[in-house]
């Protein structure tokens, strides 16, 4: 492990972005919403897969100078077209979008086609706080998860984030996968050679497994729920849901035709729809009743819930978003720890591209 | 078991709430509405509660004549007051609202306060699918779920439902409560003697249990996910936004102040709002693409989920809401079958009412 400040970092994915040829602009909200994911300790997300975004890059299957903009739109909504942008840059545009419609009409829902990964969906979800909205972000991804009863991978992790504001207590943050566990868990346990919990994962004949390799070996992650009995139906139907209103509605790929991530696999060669698709959501918060009333029961909400007494063996009860927001407090001042693997990675990169880590 | 047609049961139900004070056209809604579970396979949430309705309104706790109405609204919003009455027919007028909203606006969002039990979310949001729309409809209940690492129970089953249209395919119709299993499972394990699996319920202690009256004793129903190893979290976290969408958003009550549906449990002496809370969305779909073309793509998604690989044991893939569409076509021509306790429940409701099973 190495650490490294948040500045240094965001130096370095910055102008790593501009020798891909983005533009000012564009470097700083890239460099921004791929930082968001090691401040808030989702290393999977964050400067680990800029080297990912380059690949994609050098194959190219991401423009650095899109021209995102609006094709279809009613008062309440939108459809953007990212032009096969940076998903990290196409979604805080999307999301604005959302965030001007709803200060009009009370809410705004804007789905997105020919994008590329959008980083932590969180991010885009809390660009609605600052407005006293309430933030939603959803996006489809590269095919790893089974349906319940499906040997087949046929969905993505697909996370859903909704950000809600508070008064004097911190926002209510939920960004999670709809699988039972994140790809990024399972890469922990690689890396441990530890076996995963039952429930995660089932192998390529569709069998469950503890194997943390069971994925890489044409296995598939679980939907939220893990099987059947234990309601795997309804994660898959949430995953099914996200798919549907980031790519179905907006004109992008859906389920197995969502383009991989990695720069190795060749997208699907007759896709359904252009690139991969995300859905955001932004509504005023007194489009429904006063501001501050909301937020004084949100206050209330949440300090109910985090004083309940806690089963045996936790401390307390968490809000969404506390782990999270905890982290990152801590790791901008004491900075961002980095596996070797990624910082031999991001030596490379800099090498490559002559920027100075 | 006694089978019933659909139609006599409707007249019951429709006859009993005229007795109970409604209006015609109420009765009509609320017996179309309660009875859409029995056909759904939803028995928990049909005819069987009729008699739980009738002691809330003895109590006092149900409005049958009630003004309902929009208290606050912008182009794509509303909130609605259900003026306490029967949460079967206030959840149609605000989805109803819903639409109206989204055939100008795009999309409408709907929060509504003051309200009772709904019925099954399922279908107050297929009621968008006739208007080429998605519906999406949400409902905080009786704190019966304990939020993870709570020995508490804060928050209801608090389902979610998202319906949406295709072209020659049936809808893609999700349903799903945000727990591990429903309430309505307990019941049958609880009548044959059986215990639940691990993952559905802990005791009043906090502990994991298999046994099925661990919630009727004191304890609670699981989130999603069943455990934190397994995204309890998740569940959890989708349960919490739910009660915040329908009752914070709102002012209905929310939390552990929801007013319980037994009518022999007394509603908290210090409500944080006014009934129960539900949410409803409607988006139309050419408010993003021409809809034929959106409907097109949704065939193509249901085709291909629905035609992978099965794992092994298992016939084929489901679409959401294929069980529940397929059980409603026998029923309405075989009648549904009812558990002798219910139809005793039924037999004494007929007496005292003066109404014919």
């Amino acid at each position: 492990m190495q650490n490294f400040s948040y500045d240094r970092l965001y130096k370095f994915t910055h102008d790593t972005l501009l020798k891909m040829g983005c533009s000012e602009l564009h470097a700083q909200i890239g460099a921004e919403v791929l930082l968001s994911a090691d401040l808030r300790g989702v290393d999977s997300h964050g400067v680990a897969r800029l080297s990912g975004y380059v690949r994609l890059w050098e194959k190219g299957r991401i423009n650095t100078s899109p021209s995102i903009k609006i094709v279809h739109e009613t008062p309440s909504t939108a459809v953007v077209d990212g032009d096969g942008g940076l998903g990290l840059v196409v979604a805080p545009y999307a999301m604005n979008v959302a965030i001007e419609k709803a200060s009009k009409a009370g809410t705004g829902w804007v789905s997105v086609k020919n994008s590329n990964h959008y980083g932590i969906a969180g991010y885009h979800a809390m660009m609605a706080l600052d407005h006293d909205m309430i933030g939603i972000s959803l996006t489809n991804a590269s095919p790893l998860v089974s349906p319940t009863f499906s040997k087949e991978r046929l969905l993505g992790t697909n996370p859903i984030s909704v950000a809600i504001p508070a008064k004097e207590e911190p926002a209510f943050v939920a960004d999670m996968a709809t699988t039972t566990a994140a790809n990024g868990k399972l890469e922990i346990l690689q890396r441990k050679n530890q076996d995963a919990p039952w429930g995660w994962i089932q192998d390529k004949e569709g069998k469950p497994t503890t194997s943390a390799n069971g994925v890489k070996e044409g296995g598939a992650l679980l939907p939220l729920g893990g099987d059947r009995e234990h309601g795997s139906h309804k994660g898959y139907a949430l995953g099914a849901v996200v798919d549907i209103f980031s790519a179905v509605l907006s004109g992008a790929n859906y389920g197995p035709w969502v383009p991989p991530f990695v720069a190795f696999l060749e997208p699907d060669p007759n896709p359904v729809g252009e690139g991969i698709g995300h859905f955001f959501g932004a509504m005023r918060v007194d489009a429904f009743r006063p501001a501050e009333e909301f937020k004084s029961h949100m206050d209330n909400w949440i300090k109910r819930f985090r004083s309940a007494k806690p089963t045996e063996g936790n401390e307390k009860v968490l809000i969404p978003g506390d782990p999270e927001r905890e982290l990152e407090a801590i790791r901008r001042v004491e900075g961002i720890s980095l596996l070797e693997p990624v910082v031999k990675d991001l030596m490379a990169l800099g090498e490559k591209f002559g920027v100075s880590l």
